[in-house]
């Protein structure tokens, strides 16, 4: 099996063995916007090599700016609800293999309105055996993290928190991006003292500010504001989590799965670590129960 | 009197008559970091034919990146405080004038921290006279938006929200950017689902996803989204508005002025909207109290 992480900006391929277990990765830039619609070459030259007959593809791979737009899966779902929407890319348009998209989910928002992800069902997939029959939260942090309650081998509701990609726009982009200066590690004190002023009154709008008011008085340096806006943006985030959420399964990278331990741990969550490879786990675990894999002989 | 609130990115110049008329108003993009440096030099073009002898001026060129640094003013303070911390920049350094700059103010905060502004404190200057004796809320909206509660003729305490610029990046560089449609004016439906979404549980952060659900399932067309985000976003710095505020006193151009007039009657405020001009009145009140005029003949 080969299980693709394929989303907007970059693509993870990973060769499976015939028991899951990942022999090969492979990581590349080349997202969906950068493959500018010529979805099979970029798909060729990312599995160059492996000659497996059977592919797994999850991600926004499967969205509207993807190979084939696959309608979203309403929550609650969890496997098996995922593998009967699992759908087939016509063999002709990809060197005859057996080509595979996952499709996303949906949850309706208790206030109205909805909410999606493409990928994340997938990685959760991958760890949710692992879980058992409690209620579960899993956090995919990432550019728009992704927070999940799990139940009975089920994603019952999430929900999207754009931190990734507003940390990175305020450092590239904004008058706060201006007053840093870059630093090679990471300031765990400036990045706790982030995380706790998440919980003051006021707005993030207002909370921001503080990046600026700080360096202008010394509080921090300018090496420090980087950090402390990454744990004021995640501290935000995890303002959202029920108090009551248990252990807190995270998947993620290991930079930004470290980052989130510290500050769920500081607003008194327990956490357990997911490896990333969450993804190919999940490709193997729905082509299994979809029937996929080829038969063994006996 | 010539007055000049000389921001970040841009600056106004306003020709004044000795009773604080405005004769002439220019504007330019100028601001202190385009003029990188050359402030002599950006002034004499800005004011260019203009001969008064007088020049008042509010905003970051009192900063550190400014001409002069001038030190903030601490809250509790209005005009007669702000009066004593003028700063004179040399003659020499300008043609032989009187120019002066007005100081910024800072605010503690109450959890901690502080706020500041600079250039705020002289346009709420330019209105305070009118506002009488009672607490009143001033709202400035822009690029960093600042809200004052004022008493008995001085600004007790402010906050800033980053709400102007945050739309911008959102707009310019974010996924939702790209979701976009131009249109040609703002839509008012739109706007007022935003002011309304803003309201629910949640995280801005997890609001701000909003913007791609909507889209997604056409609850509104792309080129509804901005007006949704610029109510969104306005929303949130207005959660942090207590509801006993009482009437708002807006100062701002016209086009944000009417945006925000907008969001404040949905959230259940009065409003009252000053001329954008107060910039200039604040410079003129300040110089009065100061004495700086030149005495006319009796």
């Amino acid at each position: 099996l080969i299980a693709i992480d394929w989303g907007t900006s970059s693509m993870r391929a990973f060769l499976l063995d015939k028991g899951g277990a990942v022999l090969e990765e492979r990581r590349s830039a080349c997202g969906i916007l950068e493959a500018g619609g010529q979805f099979a070459s970029a798909l060729g030259t990312a599995i160059d090599g492996w000659d497996d007959p059977l592919i797994v593809m999850a991600g926004m791979i499967g969205s509207r700016q993807g190979w084939i737009e696959v309608p979203y899966v309403d929550c609650p779902a969890g496997p098996r609800e995922i593998v009967t929407a699992l759908h087939r890319v016509p063999p002709a348009e990809f060197d005859g293999r057996d080509l595979w998209i996952v499709p996303g989910l949906r949850a309706a928002d208790p206030q109205g309105g909805c909410d999606v992800m493409r990928g994340e069902e997938t990685q959760i997939c991958g760890v949710i055996d692992e879980l058992g029959l409690q209620r579960h939260t899993v956090c995919l942090p990432g550019t728009h993290s992704k927070r999940a309650s799990v139940m009975v081998g089920r994603v019952e509701a999430f929900a999207t928190a754009m931190t990734g990609e507003i940390f990175e726009l305020l450092c590239v982009h904004s008058m706060l991006g201006r007053l840093m200066s870059p630093a090679r590690d990471s300031d765990s004190d400036a990045f706790a003292l982030g995380v706790t002023h998440a919980k003051r009154d006021g707005d993030l709008l207002h909370h921001l500010f503080a990046v600026r008011t700080l360096g202008l008085f010394d509080a921090l340096s300018p090496e420090q504001l980087r950090s402390f806006l990454s744990g004021l943006l995640i501290g935000h985030e995890l303002n959202d989590l029920p108090a009551d959420s248990g252990t807190v399964h995270l998947i993620a990278a290991p930079a930004l799965l470290s980052a989130y331990e510290v500050a769920l741990r500081l607003r008194g969550h327990a956490t357990r670590a997911h490896a990333e490879v969450a993804a190919a786990h999940g490709c193997y675990r729905l082509a299994s129960l979809a029937g996929l894999h080829p038969q063994e002989p006996i």
